[in-house]
């Protein structure tokens, strides 16, 4: 069973479940399960944002919702049929918050040593783009690279979580690819300056497609990762190779500011970065979650 | 007329409105002239947000309704006389995008030269705080610095922006003291790693107390800007000393990504900065928009 969103003809962002083989508008078996009206509210309406708030974003309860909705009503009436476009998977997070240097491969192929705590950094939320969407590479920014990565879905809002309790404040898993203007990012760390504006450009944050609530991925220590470039592999590894692991990165940054319920963190890309070119195609994946695939294209200079 | 947050005994976050010497709950008054309900929804919904998505958010907008409930009910019956909790003025912006060194003087008093180009960089929305709320210091932190700076809220989403158009996407203005663990920060700069740890600790963002309209403030660079800790003054500039002006911020910051509504923009601080420590009463002042006053307090370690 995977969680996706999707933007319907009219506009609406709703929920879309893969379960056994078929694919569901679940926003409006939703709807009938809890007697509700979500439809009308606009894209701005996050359901996925009430879900993870109210603890319903678990396989049970999506999957009890369906069989009971079946006993009403044939689950068919509620199956998307026709093409759909891809939303991201989660809208507004209040942060997204990125890894640098988490794989010590990547740190050294950047020419840095491995850190000895972790180091974040905020990628702006304007710059999501959903599964299917296109990259733009804006003329004369110079090198782009991709940087396939684990990101984390936070379910619970806390402060100071300890270790022990840190999976408890995951909601689930989706895959991010943090797309990074390189010569750009090269000459903020050589000034010493932020690299909000290399890690923030507009569709330089493909994400998605499919969030996994947790129950289904029992070790995210234990994934292969990888990305393609028109089907050829650049970056291969298992977030085994991960410096810092989840409960250390959660329990890192909640010492210091509070995660809220629909945050992301994206855990850190391993080796093999390389530049992106107009007509690429670019696939992400994390076999137990999907492929997050994307289209790259020059735009004009920004 | 001042525009404002606050937080009723009910636990519901209301619009207030400051006009001819009383303070008036606009949100109820907002319900009758539209017909609408907006209550009960929860700190989460941001009316204020939906009243700049709308174009709503103008001085006459807000005196044309008070007028026009004035008609139909005594605006004594909408007045708030109890003391009241002020909320953040805008809750959940999607990006708070603070500006590095845009004033010379400040550049220099840290040891760097002014920028040839915008230095930008996230603060965490989990770190702002209302007028009179507490700004905590963990113990262990090093040196923690205020920074006033005039903010800017972003009334229409919009890329690309000319400089020539810049000024149609500012909804208003209010003051942001840009709380910084400067030795953290230190450490950050040295290393050549991105400042969103050191800027972005709860608490650390103070930002009110006023929502001004843009309409009230006919020039945004002939502001004196002030903050004092415990009445004595510690910073004094104008925002006249900008390196880069609101309409040139607008224009560079758009060229890379969306600037959406909501969005804050916060201008920079001038030179003067200095530590906070347990026991300060720091007041960030711009005459024409208020006092943003906030208590300083020692916290157990992160």
């Amino acid at each position: 069973m995977k969680v996706f969103s999707f933007l319907t003809p009219q506009h609406e962002t709703c929920i879309g479940l893969e379960y056994q083989g078929a694919v569901y508008n679940f926003t409006r078996c939703w709807e009938i399960y809890k007697d509700i009206q979500t439809a009308g509210r606009g894209p701005a309406f996050s359901f996925l944002q009430i879900m993870l708030e109210l603890d319903y974003f678990s396989t049970n309860t999506f999957v009890e919702a369906l069989q009971t909705i079946n006993e009403l009503r044939p689950l068919s009436d509620f199956q998307i049929t026709d093409d759909f476009t891809y939303e991201i998977p989660i809208s507004r997070p209040s942060k997204v918050i990125c890894l640098g240097r988490n794989y010590a491969a990547h740190a050294r192929e950047s020419g840095n040593e491995p850190p000895s705590e972790p180091i974040i950094f905020a990628k702006a939320p304007s710059s999501l783009i959903p599964h299917q969407g296109t990259i733009l590479i804006p003329k004369g920014i110079g090198r782009v690279d991709h940087e396939v990565e684990l990101a984390v879905i936070i379910g619970k809002t806390g402060k100071s979580i300890p270790e022990s309790k840190a999976m408890d404040y995951v909601a689930g898993y989706t895959i991010m690819n943090d797309v990074t203007a390189r010569d750009r990012q090269f000459a903020e760390i050589k000034a010493s300056q932020p690299w909000f504006l290399s890690k923030g450009l507009d569709t330089f944050g493909p994400i998605g497609p499919y969030l996994v609530p947790k129950d289904q991925i029992p070790d995210p220590h234990k994934l292969d990762i990888t990305l393609k470039i028109n089907g050829e592999i650049k970056q291969k590894s298992n977030t085994s190779n991960m410096i810092f692991s989840i409960p250390e990165l959660i329990a890192f940054i909640s010492r210091f500011m509070t995660l809220n319920c629909g945050d992301i963190i994206s855990t850190g890309t391993p080796e093999g970065i390389s530049p992106l070119k107009d007509g690429d195609i670019v696939e992400a994946e994390i076999p137990e979650i999907g492929i997050l695939r994307n289209f790259v294209f020059d735009a004009p200079a920004v």
